[in-house]
């Protein structure tokens, strides 16, 4: 047999993290690997409620297939939400998607061609840049400060780059970084996508889970000329395994991803569109993410006080404001693979900045920590293995 | 702003069926245009019983990510189930996709180059043939008789074609047509995919659903050399609204599609495949399938016997043995399109034959009534209209 993968697919792997997932099946790993929202905020009860009675009253409607845009109740009131924070105008629309991945997937379909480039984040979220690699775009990755994408070299990017279609970005405690893009550099990136017709990505999972309540508005807000197309999810503040996302944007691209999404998978799955419809209805979600934010809030705080006191003062580290991640860098000249290597044999899990990297590179001196995941108990276990994996790795100091 | 949609997705229009479902919301409108089981076969009370037994006994399992495989007993349970129709040897894997529609995307994005060719049965399942539009594909139709694919066409087409990457077919009551192939072009078809080295992709949603309960073996049960990938889907036999389907096919070809579908979706919703599962444990699936059998089997038997009643004797019909769907032709030098303007306008929807031409050939005759979803009053009416209609579009005989 001489069959062959396509050329798009023939170098993709599948995504280290959830690789990972599979060796931390073992109970005796402590995983900081995970990209889970925890699952002890799910609200189960609610939710078993509520389906039990769209089954009672609705279940022809809910079993039935449905048309691609969605259940049409959960699109009004995922609209009404978030026009309150300002997401959305009358010349957008919103479409449900089976998570924000889709989203992701629909929007460089329908807007990147073979060869074209899309310019991200370095690093940025696995899914989204596996998905990049799919279409064989040319990915261009811009380094980060602590204030989010450095904007020069995006500019320098935008200049130098042939065929540009996307700008992607995880503005609010990105993933994997946990650093946040400030006020001035989303207005200075808004008008960079005017100057240079580009339409802007904004995947934006996190920003409701703002450690002090204060949300930062999104570049969807900002936006009069339709340069941003903005995904959320229901995945971090409901519950991930039920695949519940949405795109809101110009409406002419929109028509094109609900053409997309129907060759894709037809709709969402029926019920839980009706089951998430009914809770922004009739549920306290604001109530709800705040006991979110406050339980990272202090698995965050627990994580960096460890961290501070056993962790090598060579090794620097983000200080996130939500979200669910923080990243760590080792000093110049210790590419973090070893390290992360060090720290599976001591029993705990760490994703390897390079997973993460735009060029792959092996030299990335990076690793990511998730601390929604773990139990304050496996946070103090935790650190304590990564900091003598990163003593054990590292030279002592002269 | 000068933005452009990509090249691929330029020209593709969504389905006019699904367009259709939005005109036949009007319930004066009968519809024989829908592709959907009937509602009143859904599951319903047993599906609420296991649903709540996992939110009360595994929710935090059922709401968290998944590996993107799917759940593990449900694709244990499912090779089970098919392995004793004989799909599937231990040289295959199986895993979860968000319905059958999901399969075919995986499929083609992981087999086929833009400008690539795929060969299928004219007239085609519209969500298959705009998949492979969406790639790029060049799509080569075979025409059909009653007993399924002309092979000798097919071969034709393979000895010409440059670049064939799969053959697409629903070998057993065929949408549209309604047809079946039998098994000596079944046997002929597998071997041509050997002799030629080309993927057979296999759709088959419909199997079960054989009226007089006797189960036409699928190409996938000849299958000893790895060349066909097997789609399987729930949609049917349990529920659509749910999305859960299945791929069943060599190693290291499901191996690929499972990275293709991390980045379109992560995982199948996890709710729903934990439903399944406990379905295919705990519920007479077969004793369920005999009852959709037998309703489908009295709607395809009234419809035919009013069409025989009231059609002009000109327009010729299949005879289906199982599935949701038969197809009429219209004699010589009548297209189908305005016989269909003119049911509309009677309030009856039926599909033109336009939409499953892999051509788009406004000259096509043919059209499509879907037997499952209208009430034994429904079928009588619709028909009469339907009758009328082409009786004011024919010229009377000479």
């Amino acid at each position: 047999m001489s069959i062959e993968i396509s050329e798009r697919m023939q170098n993709l792997k599948p995504s280290a993290i959830r690789e990972m997932l599979k060796v931390t099946a073992d109970p005796s790993v402590i995983s900081f690997s995970a990209g889970n929202p925890s699952a002890e905020l799910f609200p189960v009860e609610k939710l078993a409620e509520i389906t039990a009675s769209i089954y009672a009253r609705e279940a022809a409607t809910a079993l039935q297939y449905s048309i691609t845009e969605g259940y049409g109740p959960l699109r009004e009131l995922t609209k009404q939400r978030y026009r309150k924070y300002g997401i959305g105008t009358d010349e957008d629309d919103l479409i449900i998607c089976s998570g924000g991945q889709q989203g992701i997937d629909l929007a460089v379909k329908c807007l990147v061609n073979e060869g074209d480039t899309i310019i991200c984040e370095n690093p940025s979220f696995i899914g989204a840049l596996n998905t990049f690699r799919s279409y064989n775009a040319k990915l261009v990755g811009i380094p980060m400060d602590r204030d989010g994408m450095d904007i020069s070299a995006l500019e320098d990017a935008l200049r130098r780059e042939k065929n540009v279609r996307l700008i992607y970005t995880i503005p609010t405690f990105q993933n994997p970084a946990g650093v946040t893009m400030c006020m001035e550099r989303r207005k200075k990136l808004l008008e960079l996508a005017e100057k240079y017709d580009v339409i802007i990505l904004e995947d934006s999972p996190y920003f409701e889970l703002s450690f002090s309540g204060e949300i930062i508005k999104p570049i969807k807000t900002l936006d009069t000329s339709g340069h941003v197309v903005y995904l959320g999810s229901f995945s971090k503040i409901i519950a991930p395994g039920i695949r519940i996302g949405f795109v809101c944007g110009p409406k002419w691209l929109v028509s094109k991803m609900t053409v997309a999404k129907q060759i894709a998978d037809v709709h969402t799955n029926m019920v839980f569109m009706m089951v998430v419809a009914k809770m922004l209805e009739s549920y306290d979600m604001d109530a709800h993410i705040a006991k979110c934010r406050d339980l990272y809030s202090r698995k965050c705080a627990l994580m960096l006080g460890e961290m501070d006191k056993l962790f090598d003062k060579r090794v620097s580290y983000t200080k996130p404001e939500g979200g669910l991640f923080l990243w760590c860098d080792l000093p110049e000249g210790y590419p973090s693979l070893p390290m992360c290597a060090l720290a599976q044999k001591r029993k705990v899990a760490v994703v390897p900045g390079m997973t993460f990297d735009v060029n792959e590179s092996t030299e990335n001196r990076g690793f990511r920590l998730n601390f929604s995941v773990p139990t304050p108990e496996q946070i103090k276990t935790g650190i304590g293995r990564v900091a003598q994996s990163i003593t054990d790795y590292l030279k002592p100091e002269n």
